[in-house]
């Protein structure tokens, strides 16, 4: 059992923390406030290790802490939530720092030389940021299976150590540890967020959020 | 029988002008200056029906142009090709562009709300532009079974029968067609380019450049 905290109520947020919470652990969703409609009713029907508080309340709650906000949005979360509440802890990055203000498709506020988890990881120096899963659909994230064979996810971050806690935590929620790639050190973090300028225009070709790309290797 | 243009002497250029002479088309390849070393030797070694002139030599004697040059110099040599020799024509737009002139990894010369496919297609707007084939190694690009099993390919562009004949030719180089996904128009090129961020990264990863992603469905 770890605790965590989830930051973000929407459809990320909650597959995660119900999935953390189906395997026996405690979790606190944070949301800009207390008491966050979403988060209460989430907190009702999860599971008894389910709670939910302020961004802050989370993140002191959780030794391990999700940030599963909108992506324009996140390092203001986190700011809530606190650098102290953050330091020396694990942050599982999976936001996307996705534009819609121009209407679709999205563009990303930040990419190219920079990333959101780079940005996160800067403003959070003491954080362990590790980004994964932001490359698939909610349900994929906690239920590989949900798709046929094999297919890949990712893990960028500058610590080994976190990167091997956070690929233990992509095996409890059913990824094949072979499946879980490790890009390298957090800057490749770009490479996972710009992959989702090709993703949204599958989600178009594909007709369904439920897709995801698996890695083929040549002989 | 076709004839093609294929403008770049690199390692994409010799893979996609030697697929074309093995299948029996007419290629002339084009560079900055008619007798360019790289070419003269591919076209002295790649069969009968292999060529070499200028861009503007090459552009003219093909039915079908492929950009194959390096990305950064695309739109200066689809200049000296000519538009008028670009008209009407499919422009198969095989280039990424990438600048390393930071170093590695490299950043993209234009992405995210622009594609160097887009600038093709607006520079020369009676030209009929898809982008494909960009997101595999030379090698891939025409000989998909260099890799196990089913793995994919993308095409963008505005026109419908353009496609169709990008997703034959791709065919003929051995991509079954339900491998042939197509993404949309022409900005749909600013997925399959953003996507090298992720690919330069798997290539380190992976530790060689035989690799490919397979699009894999939910039921």
């Amino acid at each position: 059992m770890t605790t965590y905290a989830v930051l973000g109520t929407g459809s990320v947020g909650q597959a995660i923390g119900g999935k953390l919470v189906t395997l026996g652990h405690e979790v606190a969703m944070g949301s800009r406030t207390a008491g966050n409609a979403n988060a209460v009713a989430w907190a009702a029907t999860a599971g008894d290790g389910a709670r939910e508080g302020s961004f802050a309340d989370a993140a002191a709650f959780g030794d391990v802490v999700v940030n599963a906000t909108s992506g324009l949005g996140s390092l203001a979360a986190l700011q809530a939530a606190g650098a102290d509440n953050l330091a020396g802890k694990l942050l599982v990055d999976v936001a996307n720092p996705l534009d819609f203000t121009g209407g679709f498709p999205p563009v990303l506020s930040v990419s190219n030389d920079d990333s959101l988890g780079e940005q996160i990881q800067r403003a959070f120096p003491d954080a362990r940021v590790v980004k994964t899963l932001n490359t698939v659909t909610a349900d994929v994230m906690v239920e590989p299976s949900r798709l046929p064979g094999r297919h890949t996810v990712f893990v960028s971050g500058d610590g080994v150590a976190a990167k091997e806690q956070v690929s233990r935590l992509l095996q409890s929620f059913g990824w094949p540890a072979d499946d879980v790639i490790d890009l390298g050190d957090i800057t490749t973090a770009r490479g996972a967020e710009m992959y989702l300028a090709l993703w949204v225009r599958l989600y178009g070709a594909v007709g369904s959020p439920y897709f995801n790309v698996s890695v083929v290797r040549g002989a």
